[in-house]
């Protein structure tokens, strides 16, 4: 433990955008920062559902984490799972908790999961979406079920294995849905000779009033209308009762679909409760000020993890604001360390965008508002710009522009690796690193 | 089954280079085809050790086969995976042998596996290298390996996850090996802080007295030189007696490593078999100069599954023969359709090429033998011409051209979805399509 004047250690758990933004944000400390990961590699979750709609391929949007840090040399990366944090002992453990490493700053980014509300039986018939093997998932369900249908010879049967429906009216459940119906209806087409894909339907199923509730009325509207024009189904108002391999229940009614995807709620990493700080309902830690978690110093939460109300509104659970938060802890364990007193966090929103559909989004900075293909453009500038690593920039903008004009058919990669089972729980399909 | 003059119904079973190449031989017969095939893609098996060794990513050796033959009116795609075949009744069984296809010409071109030579209790510890699946659980381990060596704190255990056994010294393990070091001691070696990547052993192991038996002598002693150059550790004459997790042993002398891989022979496809007709020691049927399978004029096989010797040598389980065999076969039901009679299939050889490392190979085409990075430059313009879609020609080019000066990070992806699990037979994590 102890050689000479020993340098302070900070251990960062997850390397998402919170994660690596705290990693890169030590650069200059004097500690030895050790970065744990479950997977070798950094995604860039906003353009998930572009791999899961099989416009881009999984190494597009996805980066080694050692390879993003290799040139910060006081930076170590792990790829292990973190089973608990001991507070107390200041130790975090690892590897079926056979093996401990101690900390004297811990950032926890572990990010959140998707939530069944006490569901969880719904997950094999409806997958989530925030990490890569997800989204192969949702493709591989996507495509096979075109597949099925081509095979079927029963006009029902076909019919239902062509109805799509997504849970969730947020950005991701607009994005998957509004992707849809044109890899279907245009993309596929050419391929298929028993069935019409134009038949295809896609019902985005949102329990409350209105879709993308985080975005001011009149634009969610406007990305409404637009889904309405791609061919897409919304159901506001519409809270899911039941969901299994024959469809997904709304109150009595059931919309027969073989195939459904969960874009509804979130539950933070339980990493979180094991600290011993407040938590919110959905599991989130509810930081202070300075992002450090109450009664522990020397622990901070970034990103989906944490809970931080500013200006009377929650903070949002989107990459930039992990990312500065992220920026803001390494710096406050930096001020610390160089004898300076912590600070405050302040997030400053950027704007939001949500995109809809192959060429239409919708954009909201505050003092302006507007959508279509402006907005459009703009997210695809974002998204390119802010990409990990010039290779992956490059490759996915001649994939998007070869895709774009081609309905590229490279990504459409069925892969015989099922990641869910019906008849086995969530739990037991999870493989650990080790 | 029968409306007015019915269309010859011709089944193609098998998305691979023969059974593509037959279905466009087909282009122009008045006759109603179907392929069928267990995935949704066809995959270009040279390049698979590119994927298996993170250079590329699986969607770019990939591409659905229905988008191949989308504009190929009279070609209907099918993902199932065919049980047996019924000759007697001239029938296939798919999907569980729940649903039956009948034909009047039958080409089957279902490949081969690699065969553990009545050892399948290795394969959990040493995958082979056939399919796009398989070399993502090659890359996975080879990646993981250096992952676990970074973690653990016992140098003996270190250097065991750093070595790496490749058996079997044809192409495939030549191409396996030779790419291996270079990824660990200069893609790999920035990103680790307490391993050193350049202790990576690379060990190919070869049974018989030289490894590239096919492949002229001289051409053969210097791919040999080449690998050791590249650090390679080449072992000939070396039969395998046993693989565990511990490592391989040859004769009573264990090589300790964590990870082994397998090239060494092949299975022809168990389809063969039920088809009644004469087969060799591996599987293959013994078919007739017109490739048809004796006793059956209307099933032809072609490619790995077929057994054929021209001029005294058996014409060769390559890329290039499945494609000649499989247009032949398609050409013959053509001739037939339209009452001309049959002819016999003569290989044309147009070379052989074996790559070595980054930037050496061997050509050998008959009339001219040479090797060193002209044979390097041909190999990889081979390649790229033969690769299906645009989109993935330039898109591997760049990928190459990137990777080669950059040591390209993008690919390395390790999933998490394990393939084979040492307690698992092979037969239970085979998924089928349904």
């Amino acid at each position: 433990m102890s050689e000479k004047a020993r340098r302070p250690r900070v251990v960062i758990v997850g390397g998402g955008f919170g994660g690596l933004a705290a990693a890169r944000a030590l650069k200059r400390a004097d500690a030895d920062v050790t970065l744990i990961d479950r997977t070798n590699h950094f995604t860039f979750q906003p353009l998930l559902y572009q791999v899961a709609t099989a416009a881009l391929a999984p190494s597009d949007i996805t980066a080694p984490i050692r390879w993003i840090l290799h040139r910060q040399k006081n930076v170590e990366v792990l790829m292990a799972e973190v089973q608990a944090v001991d507070s107390e002992r200041r130790a975090i453990r690892i590897d079926h908790a056979l093996r401990e490493i101690p900390y004297d700053y811990l950032i926890l980014a572990t990010g959140s999961r998707h939530a069944y509300f006490g569901h969880n039986e719904w997950e094999p018939y409806a997958p989530g979406l925030k990490a890569i093997e997800d989204a192969s998932e949702i493709r591989r369900r996507f495509l096979l079920a075109f597949e099925k249908a081509e095979k079927s010879t029963d006009p029902t049967e076909q019919q239902e294995y062509m109805t799509f429906v997504i849970v969730g009216g947020g950005p991701t459940g607009v994005e998957l849905a509004g992707a849809m119906p044109f890899i279907a209806r245009k993309a596929l087409a050419p391929d298929f000779r028993k069935i019409d894909t134009h038949k295809t339907r896609v019902i985005l199923v949102e329990a409350g009033p209105r879709i993308l509730p985080t975005f001011p009325a009149d634009l969610a509207a406007r990305a409404e209308r637009d889904l309405k024009d791609l061919g897409v189904e919304v159901r506001v108002n519409s809270l899911v009762t039941k969901v299994d391999a024959n469809g997904v229940c709304i109150g009595e009614e059931t919309i027969k679909a073989r195939t459904a995807f969960w874009a509804a709620g979130n539950l933070a990493s339980p990493l979180g409760k094991s600290v011993g700080g407040p938590t919110d309902r959905v599991g989130r830690i509810e930081v202070n000020r300075d992002l450090s978690v109450p009664g522990h110093p020397e622990i901070f939460a970034v990103g989906d993890l944490a809970y931080l109300v500013q200006d009377g509104r929650m903070i949002p659970g989107v990459g930039p604001a992990a990312i500065q938060e992220g920026s803001f802890a390494g710096k406050n364990i930096l001020r610390e360390l160089t004898h300076r007193p912590r600070k405050d966090f302040h997030y400053w929103n950027k704007g939001d965008l949500a995109v809809i559909g192959r060429s239409r989004a919708i954009a909201d900075f505050g003092w302006i508002k507007f959508g279509g293909r402006l907005a459009w453009f703009l997210w695809l500038f974002v998204h390119i710009m802010y990409l990990v690593g010039f290779r992956n920039r490059l490759s996915v903008l001649l994939q998007w522009g070869y895709s774009y004009f081609t309905y590229g058919a490279g990504a459409r990669l069925i892969t015989d690796v099922e990641r869910y089972k019906p008849q086995t729980s969530r739990g037991s399909s999870a493989i650990s690193s080790q």
